[in-house]
């Protein structure tokens, strides 16, 4: 079955101890969707402006992701840019230029409005809940979101969470939602905003799922080194995505899994500066590392 | 088989966010040496003085931990005193009262020279290096340590890394060991000072084995509330040791699972003040959470 991914599609400018990248293909979207294209069909919805470079849409294509739902406005694509701390675990904003984004809707087309799978990748709760009224009848709803929205836009992401199957944050979002430091604790009151599952991703130290069956501790595939971790979160979610959407059997049976595979799509993002090294990836790879993590988990 | 522990024996007053209590029985061998009393026979090597509580004393003789090699000396007891903030995460000393620990010898009894497994629980490096003098030809050994002995002693634990099977320490720590932020890094350097085994404790997002046979990721029991910490570290390598002492085989096929048990152990440990709610546990609710943890693992 087929996910539509909805997200930001960006020009990234980062900056990290390991080097410096202009303009690199980013976005929550582009991340999720070239992420969840190792499993199965993917749809994606975004905007970008004329500027955007050929090439890009090209890697979506080489990826088989559907573009029939990707706006190309006049005017200048999403701009990004920031810088990463020796640590790789601070970063900085040192640019936002919104283009055609800053008045971005969007619409489906009608091949769109009656997929499975939906992720509402990061984006503002408002533009999640558009998409969201323009499906037919989703099977299973994931969203993502970000610091930015629970300060600006609380009350809608608050009436978004209620029409989700899953949500998932960071766990610093989690503790600004929920005012716990406890993950566990953070968890249980998330669970009473509506979704069945809840996902709280830790970066290097894993991610945690509560779901009808309790918690699974899902852990992180051990990198030595660390180029780039942008967009890392918006690969586990889309992994986990595309897996979920293909995998046969219920959710509740393959969403470790799926979460397992969200996280080995994850950390090869992060070997490459934006989307360098995932796209670079084959299935085989990534099934390599799966089989790893069974290993390094195994007691 | 026994194993040898020696470590600090105090007396902790410990402050948090949940309460206050005085006195309670604390040291890195205390809080050890009771975990690792749930596997098998306990020897433990320590000195207090005659104002240490005979509840304390029935307390070791509860669990069937050997006294011969704890000194009772005219003084006070190492009086450690400190407060937690909210997040549980960051401690603060309040007061250090070294009493009889200030002039510290140990001195093993004969009985206790053979001990096949030795646990070396944090206490100054050259103190560490003396017990291992006086022991026979130990099975295994293994070593925590804290960022103190980092600051003060750096030379002395070097050298003693050199001497170990295992050396344990917590994440910050191997920082400050290594400069590197990234733990499977540090892990590498940690390698390259002698020892077969290295474990970098991650607090609740559990533990790193770096072994012969590669990584083991071992995570932590799922706590929703914290009541103190204070001592889990020294919980989960006592409980470890104590899983290997007695298990059969060899400690390369052991040591995953003894992770999972000293990490259990310190679950139990972070829920109550000092040692109360360990000293209550029984080997089948060790059990019960070890498959609970199974549980939340698998995929």
């Amino acid at each position: 079955m087929s996910v539509l991914i909805v997200g930001s599609t960006a020009l990234d400018s980062i900056k990290t101890p390991k080097g410096e990248n202009p303009r690199l293909l980013g976005g929550s979207a582009s991340h999720a969707a070239v992420a969840a294209s190792f499993f199965g069909p993917v749809k994606l919805v975004g905007v970008v402006g004329q500027d955007f470079p050929p090439r890009y849409l090209q890697l979506y294509k080489r990826h088989r992701i559907n573009l029939e739902g990707l706006q190309i406005l006049p005017g200048k694509t999403f701009h990004w840019s920031g810088e990463y701390e020796v640590n790789m675990n601070n970063r900085r904003t040192l640019l936002t230029e919104l283009g055609v984004f800053e008045t971005f809707t969007p619409k489906l087309p009608n091949s769109h409005q009656n997929a499975p799978f939906v992720l509402l990748a990061n984006i503002a709760p408002s533009l999640q809940h558009h998409v969201l009224d323009q499906m037919e009848r989703p099977k299973f709803v994931a969203a993502d979101t970000m610091d930015l929205w629970l300060n600006i836009a609380l009350q809608d992401l608050l009436r978004l969470i209620k029409r989700l199957d899953a949500f998932v944050l960071n766990d610093s979002e989690a503790h600004q939602l929920t005012k716990e430091d406890n993950m566990f604790a953070a968890l249980k009151k998330i669970h009473k905003l509506g979704p069945k599952y809840v996902v709280i991703k830790k970066g290097s130290h894993g991610s945690i799922l509560s779901g009808p069956r309790g918690f699974f501790l899902c852990p992180a595939y051990p990198l030595p080194k660390v180029v780039d971790p942008t967009g890392a979160g918006d690969s586990f979610v889309g992994g986990m995505m595309g897996y979920l959407a293909t995998a046969k059997g219920s959710v509740e049976e393959n969403i470790r899994r799926a979460m397992i595979y969200g996280s080995v799509v994850a950390s090869f993002c992060c070997e490459g500066f934006g989307l360098t090294r995932t796209t670079r990836v084959t299935r085989q790879q990534i099934e390599q590392r799966v089989k790893e993590l069974e290993k390094l988990s195994r007691f």
